[in-house]
């Protein structure tokens, strides 16, 4: 996920997307074949250290600035004046950040997927097992051991079909130019913008420079699957604690040891799952907080979309793939779970579990049994 | 907006809830007949004073707890005992919040769908009209003067939707019993939550005590709605700024004056726009924060759910009321727009201003010209 | 703490505002004796429908407006023309806004003297009583029982510390005019705002408008100190749990109970500050958020501080109300402490439990035993 | 600032705390000179690939596994056992903490201050200019030019007290071994972390392994001066609007551009302390967040941290360095000041302006003129 974010990637997409526009530009006649074939090797030749890049553009406020820049240095004077023609810089950086957002979600879901199967198949596994139900961290009733898992279980998938659904919703091309007119394209603009956006594998859109409800929503249902990870991690984490012992995460080589005390077993999976829902919440609230953004392209607000998406992906990828472990591996001690029951003195009387495990496993499981 | 959420609202619906638990149980035949007319009877002629209810409620930590208690006070004892039977204070909580976000969100939408139809009507109105461009709060190039509405528009349409969309997916009733497994309903929860589901015109669902993937998506698409609105404030607080002049509020009775300069003309419905802006990624947050919910009922998270997404029902209805006046009587001043425009020296080629106006009516206005 | 801020006290609070400022006038030679005088008789006199006042206010976007508007109606000509005189709505409402966050203070150090002194009388009293010391979330090694409690009583001390430093050093007068110049003032402004901060048992200060640190310092050390004592009763939850049993909340009558299962105790008090916790850091960062305030007087950053101002406080209160009493009442279970202890096979050694506890009391209590 | 909290800086200021901790020891003899010197000796001789280890703490959960453990390998048995002896992971991971908090303090306060010395100078050499002041966006009542620069100022100077003083106030040692009763030290806990307080320039302190108010103080009081950064960098995007173009920001070498328009000057500067006053808050709310941390040393809440920590001094100081170049190169254009005024109307009385500047610098500036 860091590899998807990092400024080697940003660089590469951002000479796809200025090789994109010059083919579309010739499609549509606004540029000569030479010119944009000059281009579209300069793209390809360019060989940037995009450290030093990263450095000048944030001087500059932009990545285009200096990108621009050095693939115009490298080229003849008509086909450096054709260069990121009726483009802008916020062109560039939005479709590159949705690119990188599409790539996110795919690895994301991976790791989702696998946390979902792993907890739908040991709910099937205990839907029955009579298990203390806890309310307000109090013994309440009997559940069946599973249907706990389930309902995170469901609720992770939930979050990940609205990320999903977000995400292409909201995977369209950015090309609006300067002040988002498409002007400069001899009113082409919107076939150069169809043709880009099926070259990189985008959505067609009008131009959507200050409109940032997209990207608020791909925060927001990054922000909801972060927390419903860690509704699982918190249960886990209280299941494991001692004098409960329950369920406990797997033994993973060199992760969940204490640098002081070599008889623990630290549930390091849902720490990592935890610290990042109480961190999503603010880098969502950011994202809200910009959304006013002023007339054709925001001071400030727009700015600060980028870091915090790319933090919410990285605390997505993070959780879903430590709780993908934990999931996987977990350690079920049913005769903590008997011995909680007894003690309890609740009965075993588990109602519904099995019926309502099934019905949340056929409404959000994507691998049916 | 206010009564939607009143305590008194509160207990209608809470005394409706344990009306239609009472006649689905004796349709799956847990009750008698004579049983549950004596509950729906009591439910109907119960006269609660409802600031003194949510007191005792308070206290309580959930107003289930007074409520069926003066209920079974008025009720012979077998029809006593069958009040709010296989039901949990939660079950009716969460049902109440769901009925209220229901009607919350058909209330909000008539005042969106107001804002989005002016500012369309506008952006048809303007859409050629050149006017000064502004990106990072400085001219950049000319744009049709029609287009920053429609895109502002555009992003509130967006909104909108996904709230509906967010609101119909998750009005389903809750019923869980104690621990969320259905027990004590004799095998026939699921029957008896379809027919209170049907009875409530919500739809059927598995229970989601401590699932609230659901509520979270609601505030999140509240908050995204109240960002969207807070963008066309913002544009139109610039734009009324003296110097500028371009567009300002229509002056309504009683609004928007000053305690110390009659001269002045203030934004205050981008006031309270704003205002809102500001405050909801707060709300949005704190819910968010709260998933990671205790195992079968939550202690904390849960509870601070209904506070935070009242709060962003109402700040989006002040938003949105304020946004419809403004939108609707909005004032442009073209003579200022073209001095603007003659000042700035960006000549008048608006680009594809009318066809981006065109694309975004199409995708997102509902009623099409 | 709800009569803190009702519109009523507001609206009182108003009225000494503007006598205030008619007596500083009348001494600074600015208006007559006999116009004073007639100020200060409309400001007593004046009887008010709060609600209504303050429906006219939400649409003026001020109270200052409609609140003026009346003073000024019961007065002969040139009586009404010094209603006011020099002051703006912003000087009005945060002047008030001031007191009430003074009073609100005091009503809430009282309540957390009651939590900090209680937790520190148990402390001295458990210790040296060896217990298990858990660090995330699983057993660690021993701990004076009595150091926990004294720990989260320190973090609570000293967020109740910074939060009566905050509301000292920003209890100052509001007094800026239309502008924050003080013109109108005829070059007394100075001496009426100090005259006015005497009677009004605040501070001197230049005006502040836009310049809302203080307010932010306020709403932070609230946030902080919602925190520190949430930390308490996430301490109490966890302890309270069946299976662990070391301590939990005394019975209260009406509060704790469940609608579905008459054995359990829920830990309502917890809950309550648990829910505060969750609450408080988004009100707190809608507060941070609005700092960039517009020039003289800023357009949304402003308005929204005021109501999550007052949410902080009301958080702040009920936490700290809720949680005195779980301190006061604390049932402490030792044979549990013992039984916990002895499974974990920790030993008892305590360290120096004994002599953190006094360092903390020392620093943090404000009773010395 | 990146280089204060850059991986390898954690290590050295690691290593330091391990030498300290042995120094400490054998002063109060818990180890031999021999020990003391052979672990000292480790510690400046280890050669770290400062990645690769960051890698192994993150699966690890902390730092101290990987270091401790190639610490042990060079060193011979009774040294071996001696290392980290009475220490626990989060003495060495807060320690480190507090040590870069107070560094990263010192260097933005560098920055800060020479925003705070420019803006009083300019507001001493433009407080009696007159000029145009605005409420809620709109032309007000005219304000000495200088009044808006030294409110800005003032602002800024009293949130960088405040940061100040919560870090001098929290500049504390961290030492309470494996469960916070500095066992395993021989009664000597409290003089051994005296001795390493002192040497490495904190204060003494009870441990504060889950009590983490200080954490929490110092990230509000950061979130509290990007705010009023913000503010200053507010009014200057203002002012610098065209068709106000009161004031604008300095050219500065490869800042500000347009990759689309070159005529335009953009507020560069602005936008990093506008974009860095948006991200904030939500960072503030992540660590107030997770201030309810469990027992003795929280699962997630801790974590959450010293991430958001971090990110708020980058964000400070980005902020504060691009606010330095601007306030200090600020290009003022009487002219504009002079035809805006005129325009409005408003004659030219500012009232007390002069004076309020100057009871602003004598509370507020640093060096008086």
């Amino acid at each position: 996920m860091i590899a998807v974010f990092s400024d080697a990637a940003t660089v590469r997409h951002a000479l796809i997307f200025e090789g994109a526009l010059a083919r579309a530009q010739v499609a549509e006649r606004l540029i000569t074949p030479e010119v944009a074939l000059a281009i579209a090797a300069a793209c390809e030749a360019l060989d940037i250290d995009s450290g030093e890049l990263a450095e000048e553009a944030a001087l500059a406020g932009t990545l285009a600035i200096p990108l621009v820049k050095r693939l115009r240095a490298d080229l003849p004077e008509d086909a450096a004046r054709a260069v990121h023609l009726g483009a802008t810089s916020q062109d560039l950086a939005d479709t590159v950040l949705i690119i990188q957002a599409k790539e996110a979600t795919a690895l994301l879901m991976g790791d989702v997927q696998r946390v979902c199967a792993a907890l739908f198949a040991l709910a099937d596994r205990h839907g029955c097992k009579p298990a203390v139900g806890r309310t307000l961290m109090q013994d309440a009733l009997p559940i069946g051991f599973g249907l706990r898992l389930a309902q995170a279980a469901a609720g992770i998938a939930d979050a990940a079909e609205r990320l999903g659904a977000e995400v292409a919703a909201h995977s369209v091309i950015e090309l609006g130019g300067a002040a988002g007119t498409r002007a400069g394209l001899n009113g082409k603009g919107a076939q150069v913008a169809a043709r880009m956006a099926a070259e990189l594998g985008l959505g067609e859109s009008p131009p959507w420079h200050a409109r940032r409800v997209g990207i608020a929503a791909i925060a927001a249902a990054l922000g909801i699957l972060v927390g419903a990870l860690g509704k699982f991690a918190r249960d886990i984490a209280l299941l494991a604690q001692n004098g409960i012992d329950e369920a406990r995460e797997p033994q993973v080589a060199g992760r969940g040891g204490s640098s002081a005390m070599a008889h623990k077993r630290n549930p390091t999976g849902c720490q990592v799952a935890l610290s990042a829902a109480i961190r999503a919440p603010g880098l969502v609230a950011a994202v809200l907080a910009g959304l006013p953004q002023e007339e054709e392209r925001g001071l400030g607000g727009w700015q600060a979309e980028g870091p915090a998406l790319t933090e919410l992906f990285l605390l997505a990828a993070g959780s879903a793939a430590a709780l993908a472990a934990v999931a996987e591996g977990l350690e079920i001690n049913e005769a903590a779970i008997d011995a909680n029951l007894k003690r309890s003195g609740l009965g075993n009387d588990v109602g519904e579990s099995v019926a309502i495990v099934a019905a949340l496993r056929d409404r959000y499981a994507k691998d049916k049994p």
